[in-house]
């Protein structure tokens, strides 16, 4: 059966991608080894890194004035890293606008003086607060751009407007819609939803900001480390970035990030416009403020919810029960998953509407 | 052309490790998916997960009072973890018997009270230093096992006598050889030189030793977080997890690691003696002291050094180059290179030998 896995993350990768890649798993391109056993000081390796580097900055279109690090321990370690690199004067503004950028602001709270200067946790994350002061004499603003548990996502709307870098957790959404680099101070993200199999984190960190790190910053937590090795310091996820390197590839021959933020406005617009114009399922997040990625809707009743669940996996459409924070469906619409599995979705919501109102 | 690969890491797989996960690359046992792809919360995962955690405590022998991990960021981010969690009384002694161990001190000294004991530097760390004495009141003491770069090794005549835990690097030999994990306190691998491809670190640590971590610990760094998490506190790298689980799964159909124990003596000794009997090839590791993992040599210049690699290379023995701090060559003979590898290089060897000499 084919299957359409609307996982959260890690998400789907494009057909082609993974086909090339099983091509290619035992004998690189006549190399004689496979990408997960060369060594990552070779010629064949060196050569999948670099692309990768120039091929995410070609489709980011991000300045030489900015480094890219590909590094390890998802965003969750970035939580840690961004105040340990980035806290000079020692106070960073956070906005906690869902899960994770919670846990990053409570995570730097062992750095410095952290003030969360806004959160929506008072409708349980349904939208995007406006107009929020931040403190003149920071080191960062610190945002998460798209929610993946509760499914909004900051718009130019929404953007802060601060005295300081912005500092953005792009995990769920890079590469899904045009993003103007120059706006922040650094961006990083997990790349397991739309990049690649779990393993690597990317790093967007405007040169300025990096070097001035603590004493005590882990020598794998500081930016300086990677940024001054091509992010070779030890032996990268060599394999991870192999894949990645394929879907900046496969990106760049569709046309770039703009193609690729059309389909997915289509996608996400089939999907709402669906949502909105039923009185069976609902979505709770501030039409503005709503997720081109992760949409998350509800039944009527938690027993709906999770025979929803069951039903749609019987059917092919997998991994799409909600965050427990939130409950009900979540479907995460990566930039791999087909427009045809939207469809498919949709079809089906139709049919257990029918079956079940 | 086939081709063994000697990299000191990321190193050779096993070949039908590798043919095993090509096969179900793109859809994994009819899941629809490719394990790249799935979540990590899925029972399909789950499987893989609580699988390769289980086989490796069964191919190591590893008591129940011992936590395994599966992190991130290589021996580096260990270099860093390691005091963060375990230095209470904020002490810790340190055997420098090469590159990775000298690493390893130099960063702990961020966090304590570091004092390396011995180093084998004054003879270009040809050999393990014996009967180290160690202060009374520390953490722990630390060591290197197996020294990737200079080719020397602990064994049961070296093994560090103290007063406290031991920490031991096993980046370049976990899996090789039978240990006694009740002897240790902490061991730590990165996984790409025997186990699986770059990006997953394991970690084996007596329960008692957890949860002691600095307030100021990164979360992803505290073996706490990972370990009441079974490992998945967030994302890990499920495909690499993956494949250790089918090297596991590869070596308990083998025998176990006793058996590995016995093909790495036999491809060690092969190479070993045939050096020590040639006036061409010189290894000046102390005999006792010897890697059965990595076999460094040289000629008797740089320019015949070099014509080696080359002409190697050109036969399919490649990334056997030394490391710029030993100059020559350097065999790396993990677990998954065959006999055959050992045998053709000593074949090479001869040929070179005849004619250059």
């Amino acid at each position: 059966m084919k299957v359409y896995n609307f996982s959260a993350g890690p998400g789907m990768l494009p057909e082609e991608v993974k086909l090339e890649a099983q091509k290619d798993f035992v004998d690189y391109k006549g190399s004689g080894m496979s990408v997960t056993e060369m060594s990552h000081r070779s010629k064949w390796y060196d050569e999948i890194h670099m692309s990768a580097l120039n091929d995410l900055r070609t489709l980011m279109n991000i300045p030489e004035d900015y480094y890219i690090l590909f590094v390890q321990g998802g965003a969750s370690q970035q939580f840690s890293a961004v105040p340990l690199n980035l806290l000079v004067k020692g106070k960073a503004d956070y906005v906690v606008t869902g899960n994770f950028s919670g846990k990053a602001a409570k995570e730097a709270v062992k750095f410095g003086d952290i003030v969360v200067q806004a959160t929506s946790k008072d409708k349980n994350f349904t939208y995007i607060p406006e107009g929020v002061r931040f403190r003149d004499d920071i080191d960062y603003v610190h945002i998460c751009q798209n929610n993946t548990i509760f499914g909004s996502r900051y718009t130019a709307r929404t953007y802060p407007v601060a005295n300081a870098p912005i500092v953005a957790d792009m995990s769920s959404m890079i590469l899904s819609e045009e993003v103007d680099v120059t706006k922040y101070g650094l961006i990083y993200a997990g790349a397991q939803k739309n990049v690649a199999p779990a393993g690597l984190t990317i790093v967007i960190v405007r040169k300025d900001l990096v070097g001035h790190e603590r004493a005590d910053c882990p020598v794998m937590l500081s930016y300086k480390t990677q940024a001054d090795a091509d992010s070779l310091y030890n032996t990268p996820p060599c394999f991870t970035i192999y894949m990645a390197g394929l879907v900046f590839k496969y990106l760049l021959k569709l046309g770039g990030v703009k193609e690729i933020q059309k389909i997915n406005e289509y996608k996400a617009g089939l999907l709402y416009d669906f949502i909105d114009n039923s009185d069976f399922y609902h979505n709770y997040v501030n039409p503005a403020d709503r997720s081109l990625m992760n949409v998350p809707f509800v039944c009527a009743s938690d027993e709906l919810n999770a025979k929803f669940v069951k039903e749609a996996a019987e059917n092919g459409l997998v991994s799409i029960k909600g965050h427990k924070l939130v409950g009900g469906m979540r479907a995460s619409i990566y930039n791999a998953m087909p427009v045809e599995g939207v469809k498919k979705l949709i079809e089906f919501m139709k049919k257990f509407e029918t079956e079940n109102k």
